[in-house]
């Protein structure tokens, strides 16, 4: 992609509307671009970067076997009405009158409209379990919309749901999705805490927030330090190797504000393995039993002939608020990179370009035609800007990686930086390499 | 996939709610569910399909450069009473009223969002020419929605626009469109028409619908049959090649009813090319220069200091409502069969299985294992149905090739049927590089 070419709306100062760092970077790398309060269009750069995480998401969805669906974004409130969340819901929930005057809204959350798709169309314990999800956008009616992506009213979010026989087995589709949240923050080259949690208006005994360090979180935790040498690539998909894994994030201290209690803390962490510190939630696991397939009435025939309520747990990971999320994470000093595997391009091709001398300028379109062969998505700065304002944009695009044509290059050597990293001098060939290694690692 | 696991609720009947052929393979393969009037969940199976469509249409919007953004579902009302459309549009606007009381709608078509992006996001004439897109929901408050898909409330669909400075840059950018529209309906299977069209709502002086021919469709076509050997493939994405494929289109005659005159009809086609039947538009593009961008304001400065408002065409696709035309087109004598393109899976895997001995459940689970190491992605009926019971659902399912282990596989050969086609006795290796070679045509 040429940057002429590209619909990327850069802003040379930070709004004065955004008050923290990710909300800043996002509008001023034309990411986003607010259409009414707590509502963004996605521009180029930020819907390939949401995409990205998007797939990484479902790749690990559907590596634990759940499978894909699609609910609407308008559910007919009669469900609601069922399962007694209708009025408990507040303001937060946009209800709609269609023209017909029907009581319809847009779903904040798909636990009653995916009962009652269970409940129609499962009968027999043999198809338990189970486990779908969708990702779909959102919307919560936020009094106060803010901070960007972090607390916007539309968002788009992947939730999944089990159905189970028992309570024994429904804890095992639990810890399935509790590994594959943490595959998923990691191959987003985040380190995500699962802490338990209150389980709030969804309901349940069982509960656990995934939540990533960040200065400028929203919650307070506090944790015992080891919790981060836990290596969970030493565990497979198999139950009971998923099982010891959960065991070992038991064995710590890990609690935000509201499951905080000082003595504990203190009794249970030595004072040198005490971390107090803020964070991010980027995902919510909840395990409720049969709270909504009792009064939907969702049953299936055991192999007895009696009848079972299904055991059910729901699992959230915000995907858009996780593209502000990383931000936080990885945005300092006015420098972004984006992790290998979300970053919107492969590589940044930065030439110093003289409107009077096109030779600058046809040696980075060879290089550009090379690496589009090679299927190396690279983002070529093809304007005639000078090369300290080109880099000051690279430093808020976030790509990793940047061949650079200045005065350090010779004839076929090039410079090759890696953001906050070193900075080489290799040929073509050598650079195509590195990508597509560095590729292959994703 | 083992079709046990597979959520697919099958239905053995007809529903009598559905009228339509596509409507009814729907409901009985267990691709979709209605959720409430004119709003449908979409269920794995029928979820795999609309996913595989999105992606060829998204392929071939980037081919002509295109660029991919996404515009949120919920809009403020203030553009739309900008442009007039606010009153305009009717009761088929959903229209909501947040917390605050703000009026808000429910996008059913996106030219007022993507002009104040644009108008706040591009000033100068060097950004242009742009072409724009995403795919969506889309909501219309349909009065009496039917037909499932293909007349529903809630639907997905892409839509892009386009921004020139002159008539004359708009009517390439148009023409770009038609050729990826072409194109795109050809990598689906189907055969689509261009007709002139009348511009509705939209606005504009130049308009094609894409129609495909099937004697269900809503709309009377009249056209030149010769309509149907213009080689689209000898043209290439350069101005002049498609401006000379869209002069072919445009040199036979191919109306639908609103356009339809029957003095014309016989003057411009001889009684042996003149065909009469029926379509279904599955594509809409639009030429309406500065309709938007006038009231709207959206203007760009040129190279003389002067300012223009840019010149606008708009260009959809019904993704979801492509799946029920894809089924309208193809599903005939209760027999269907997915272009390989689209296919939900690659083949299926159809064992006949006794309770009593599991040999030739050994040997599927073999084969299975084995397609799914070549990446072949197969569906394998794990039940122990009666092998005539598996074939009916299987003619619901659609997947174009099956390897059926019956009586007349002996050890290491068994039969490759396509559906429709011939049916053959092949090894698993012969069958495995056809597999890989269909795939690699699509």
């Amino acid at each position: 992609m040429y940057l002429s070419k590209l619909f990327i709306p850069l802003l040379k100062n930070n709004p004065s509307e955004a008050k923290i760092k990710s909300h800043q970077l996002m509008l001023r790398a034309g990411m986003i671009k607010q259409s009414s309060a707590g509502i963004y269009s996605w521009l180029p750069l930020g819907f390939k970067i949401m995409k990205k995480i998007e797939q990484i998401v479902r790749e690990e969805q559907n590596k634990i076997g759940a499978q894909e669906l699609l609910m609407p974004t308008i559910q007919s409130a009669e469900i609601w009405k069922e399962s007694g969340r209708y009025e408990d819901y507040g303001d937060e929930m946009l209800r709609i009158k269609d023209r017909q005057g029907k009581e319809m809204l847009y779903g904040p959350t798909n636990e009653e409209l995916i009962t009652e798709i269970f409940r129609s169309s499962v009968k027999s314990y043999k198809s338990l379990p189970q486990l779908l999800y969708h990702i779909q956008w959102k919307f919560r009616d936020e009094l106060r919309p803010r901070f960007g992506v972090m607390r916007c009213k539309e968002f788009f979010m992947k939730d999944a749901y089990s159905f189970d026989l028992s309570d024994d087995e429904a804890k095992k589709s639990y810890n399935k999705m509790f590994f594959a949240y943490l595959n998923t923050f990691k191959r987003l080259g985040l380190t995500a805490i699962p802490m338990a949690a209150d389980t709030g208006p969804i309901g349940g005994d069982l509960s656990h927030e995934f939540i990533i360090l960040a200065e400028t979180g929203e919650s307070k935790i506090y944790a015992d330090k080891r919790i981060f040498d836990i290596n969970i690539k030493k565990h497979t998909n198999e139950d009971i190797s998923i099982n010891s894994l959960r065991k070992k994030y038991d064995e710590y201290y890990a609690v935000t504000d509201d499951k905080f209690n000082k003595k504990d803390f203190d009794k249970q962490v030595k004072k040198e393995n005490q971390l107090t510190t803020k964070g991010i939630e980027v995902g919510h696991i909840f395990y409720f039993g049969d709270k909504y397939s009792k009064p939907l009435n969702c049953l299936v025939d055991l192999s007895d002939g009696k009848k079972v309520n299904v055991k059910m747990g729901s699992y959230g990971i915000g995907v858009s608020r996780l593209v502000g999320a990383v931000i936080e994470a990885k945005f300092n000093n006015n420098l972004m990179k984006w992790p290998d595997s979300i970053s919107p391009f492969d590589v940044a091709l930065i030439p110093s370009i003289n409107k009077n001398d096109k030779t600058s300028y046809d040696k980075a379109l060879k290089i550009y035609n090379s690496l589009k062969q090679k299927n190396i998505d690279v983002l070529f700065d093809d304007t005639e800007e000078h090369l300290s304002a080109k880099f000051k944009k690279f430093d808020l695009i976030g790509i990793p990686y940047q061949i650079i044509l200045g005065s350090k290059s010779d004839n076929d050597k090039f410079e090759f930086k890696e953001i906050e990293g070193k900075t080489e001098i290799l040929s073509l060939e050598e650079i195509q390499n590195k990508l597509l290694i560095k590729r292959n690692l994703n």
